[in-house]
C-alpha cells in the first residue's frame, strides 16, 4: 500500500495555524515527533511552519530545523506559510514541497494583518511566482494561495462573493496552483459555503480548491458537509483543534483533525488516515507542552461500537 | 407578531434529556424560570420533564409542578416524556400538550433501557394511543413517537435502515402524530442521516418527521445540515448542550440549542428565536446550579460582526 487511494485529502495546519497564537514554544523535537507520527498515521500533507520573522512570532524561530526534519519523511508533502518574497526564498532554499501564501479578501483585514493593501499583497504574490518560475519546472514547489476572510471578516462583517471570486481569479492569473477558501474567523454557515464554493469553482475548477474552516461557532463540520456537496476534496484541520481565536477566550480553532477524519471515514470517504494512530498522535502531542488546550469530541467519546474504518479496508 | 413565521421548529429537550443524567436536583423554580425565559426567546416547544418514577430518576420528582407551571405559558407547546401507560395517564391529567414516547430500534438497547422487548414497547404504545383516543378529538394531546438508536447503538453497533423504517411504520399504524429519528448515542454521520431520513420520509411524509441528534462525536450540526437537505424541519436540541453521555466522560450531549439556532439563522432559515435572548437564558440557566457543565461555541465566541438575524427581520 505505497500510494493509498484517497477520496479526500486532509492537511494538518496545527503546527502553523494552531501554534502561531500559542504563548509557549513547542520544542523542535516535539514538533518533529508530531509531524512524523501524524504522517505515519496517514496524513499526507502538513503545513509545518511559517517563515514570518521570529521577532514577530517566536514560535517559528526553528522554522529551518523543522523543515529540514520534515522533508526527510517519505511520501509527505511538506508545506510552509510564506508571508512575503523573503519567505519564499527561504522555502526554496530549504526545499519545501509547497509554499502557502495568503491574501485577505477583506481589504481591512489585509491591512491589519500584513500592513499592506490587498493590491500590494497581490503584487507580492506575482513576484513570488516569478521567482519560483526561475527554477526548472521539476524543481518548483507547489504554490498554494489562500483567500483569507473569504467567508466573513471580524472588521468588515459580510464579504461579497464577487470579491472572493475576483481574488481567486487574480491569484490564478498570477500562477497559483491551488486555491484555499478560508473561514479565518469562523463566521461561515453551510448555505454560504455552498454559494461561495460554487462561485470559486466556477473560475478555479482546473486546480485543486481546498476548504480551510475554523470551528469558532460550532459550524465547522457542517461547513465541511456543505463543501463536500460541492465536490471539495481538500480540507485543512488541526489535531485537537489546536489554536483558537485571540478575540474569543475558550473558542476553538481550526476544525478538529480527528473529528474530521472520523466523520469522513464514517461517510465512507477514504482519507488514508488510521484513526487509532491519529488519536495516539494527539495524545503524545498533548503531552509535549503542559499548557496546550485541545478540543474535539472523538478523543473523549471514542469510536462507535463496531466501527469499521475505510482505512482498514484500504490496508487489507 | 403573535404567530411568527418559522421555517424550522427547534424544540428544547434539555430539561428532560439533559437533566436526566445530572446528579443534582435543579430546583423547580429554576426549571420554570428556564422554560419561561426560553419560551420568551422564541422556542415554541419544550419537553419539560419525564414521567418516569422519581425513585428511578429523582430529577423528575417535581414533574407535576413543572407541567402545571409550563402550561400557563402562552403559545408554548409543553411536552413530556411518557415511559408507559401510567405516564400517559399522568400527562392527560396534567393537560400536557404533547406526549413523547420512545422505542429503541435496537432490540438490545430497548431491553437494557426499559427492560422490555421492542414488541412489548410497541404494544404499550398501542395501549397509550387507545387511551388517548377515548378523549374527544379536540382534547387529545399530540403524540410524538421517537425511534431511539435509529442511527446506531452502543450494544449492537450499526442498525439496519429497514428496521428503522419498520418501527416507524408500526408507530404510525398505531397512531403516532409525529416520528422523531434519534441518534441516541451520537454515532451518526451526514451520509447515513440522508439515507435514514429519506427512508423514513418514504413512509412518514404525511406527519412531521423530526431529528434528535447528539453531538457526542462532533458531527451534530453536520447531521443537521444533512437532515435539512432531506427537508427535515423539526430539530431537538438542548440549551448549552446540557447532558452528555454516561459512558463518555466530558462528551457533550444533545446538539447545542444556541449553536443550532445560530447556524439556521445564518443560513437564512427563520426559527423565531431571538439569539440574544437565548444566550441570556443560557446564562441564567447556567447560574441556577453550580455543577452544570455546559457546551457550545456561540456562547464563547459571540455573534459575527455585523450579523443580522432573521429574527430581527421577522420582528420588524
Amino acid at each position: 500500500m505505497s500510494t493509498p487511494q484517497r477520496d479526500i485529502i486532509v492537511r494538518e495546519v496545527g503546527l502553523r495555524d494552531g501554534l502561531q497564537i500559542h504563548p509557549t514554544f513547542m520544542p523542535t523535537a516535539s514538533k518533529l515527533a508530531w509531524i512524523k507520527s501524524e504522517a505515519l498515521a496517514g496524513v499526507s500533507e502538513i503545513e509545518v511552519t511559517s517563515f514570518v520573522p521570529p521577532k514577530l512570532i517566536a514560535q517559528f524561530a526553528d522554522a529551518s530545523d523543522v523543515c529540514h526534519g520534515a522533508i526527510q519523511l517519505k511520501d509527505l508533502v511538506v508545506s510552509a506559510l510564506i508571508p512575503n518574497l523573503k519567505g519564499a526564498q527561504r522555502g526554496l532554499e530549504l526545499g519545501v514541497n509547497k509554499l502557502n501564501y495568503v491574501v485577505s479578501v477583506s481589504q481591512t483585514h489585509n491591512l491589519k494583518n500584513v500592513r499592506r493593501a490587498r493590491s500590494e499583497s497581490m503584487a507580492d504574490f506575482k513576484a513570488i511566482v516569478e521567482l519560483i518560475k526561475t527554477l526548472p519546472k521539476d524543481q518548483r514547489p507547489f504554490i498554494g494561495a489562500g483567500l483569507s476572510t473569504a467567508l466573513g471578516c471580524s472588521y468588515e462583517g459580510k464579504i461579497a462573493v464577487s470579491e472572493v471570486v475576483l481574488c481567486a481569479e487574480q491569484l490564478l492569473d498570477a500562477g497559483a496552483d491551488e486555491i484555499v477558501v478560508c473561514d479565518t474567523v469562523g463566521y461561515a454557515n453551510p448555505a454560504q459555503v455552498r454559494e461561495v464554493m460554487k462561485a470559486v469553482l466556477g473560475v478555479a475548477a482546473h486546480v485543486p480548491v481546498a476548504a480551510h474552516f475554523h470551528d469558532t461557532r460550532g459550524t465547522g463540520l457542517a461547513n465541511v458537509t456543505a463543501a463536500l456537496d460541492c465536490g471539495i476534496k481538500y480540507f485543512d484541520a488541526s489535531l485537537g483543534g489546536l489554536g483558537g481565536c485571540p478575540f474569543a477566550p475558550g473558542a476553538s480553532g481550526n476544525i478538529v483533525m480527528e473529528d474530521l477524519c472520523f466523520m469522513l471515514d464514517a461517510m465512507g470517504l477514504r482519507t488514508g488516515v488510521n484513526l487509532d494512530a491519529l488519536l495516539a498522535t494527539r495524545q503524545s502531542m498533548s503531552e509535549s507542552l503542559s499548557d496546550l488546550k485541545l478540543h474535539g469530541a472523538l478523543a473523549r467519546a471514542g469510536l462507535p461500537h463496531g466501527f469499521v474504518s475505510t482505512w482498514e479496508a484500504m490496508a487489507a
